[in-house]
């Protein structure tokens, strides 16, 4: 049996990502999750509202860095320039969960319902990073736009990296974010 | 009794709005919705998948519209002012749409169930702009990256439009296309 909280958090997901690879999402009941981590239902459901939640684990981490590393951008930069900071403030985050996010994102992407609830998480997202921009003096609609913006861009950089962990997701976000800059430029 | 086919989808789409505003999506079985429209639960589902589909009744000949307008742009056209001109071209789709588009938003905004069904649509339309770009010549990288930012900005422009038709849709996608622009100039 696991010893701590963590240790059977860690052992949950690993089993949990084993199994929806060996034999499909759908297919994998909470039971069988638990039965592989050594513990009981009641466990996982003490750290999981359910299984799809498991994939999405750091999300509530990512928003909590994402609004505080924009507070603390300095005075008078630009919304997309702050956000482009907090998003870089995160890489550590991101490189220390990649063994779990990495297979669950090609779980994600191959499975609708997921990608549903992925997109709900982004949106989440994109509300949190239009709240922080407005505390920084942004009106609502520039806020609105830069956050969706912005959103968009940090995820399309993420998977990039997920798929091209050659290059580090630092160099992925400024090359996304300057494509973004590039393609706009073009607009009169 | 309907007379024909198109005008029992009309008045199933009100019947359904109406319920929907007097006792709450949750709360308004598919039976009901076929009752006040004087047709049978079967006409229901000739029409409709479900009630969640009713919502987003226009998506198909919305995507249809964006590709067809897309690969009418003159050759050359960059990707964001492709994109651009494109939405301009189903504007006419939108205000014929809005009498029943207008309270579906507002229903949308507040049911989160409908708001995961609203975002996989606009992923949807995602990938289908994305592919269009891509058989104008545009690589695949830069094709979704412009086709995400733009839906976004494509969104913001009907939904600031929603609440403010004292502007026309037309002036909403220029002004929030060159708020986007002058956004992303502030990244170096």
């Amino acid at each position: 049996m696991p010893r701590n909280g963590d240790e059977a958090r860690r052992r949950l997901q690993q089993a949990a990502l084993e199994l929806f690879a060996e034999q499909g999402f759908d297919q994998t009941p909470v039971e069988a999750i638990a039965a592989r981590a050594g513990v009981t239902e009641r466990t996982f459901y003490r750290h999981f509202a359910d299984k799809r939640e498991m994939l999405f684990d750091g999300e509530g981490e990512l928003r909590d860095q994402l609004v505080q590393a924009l507070a603390a951008v300095p005075d008078g930069t630009k919304p997309m320039p702050a956000l482009l900071a907090a998003f870089h403030q995160t890489v550590p985050l991101f490189e220390s969960n990649r063994p779990f996010t990495e297979p669950g994102a090609r779980l994600i992407a191959r499975t609708p319902a997921l990608q549903e609830r992925s997109l709900a998480k982004q949106a989440l997202l994109v509300r949190a990073l239009t709240a922080a921009l407005q505390d920084r003096g942004v009106n609502a609609r520039t806020a609105l736009l830069c956050a969706q913006a912005a959103m968009g861009t940090f995820a399309i950089a993420t998977h990039r990296w997920m798929d091209d962990p050659s290059v580090t997701l630092h160099n992925h976000l400024d090359q996304a974010f300057r494509e973004l800059r590039l393609a706009t430029a073009a607009l009169k």
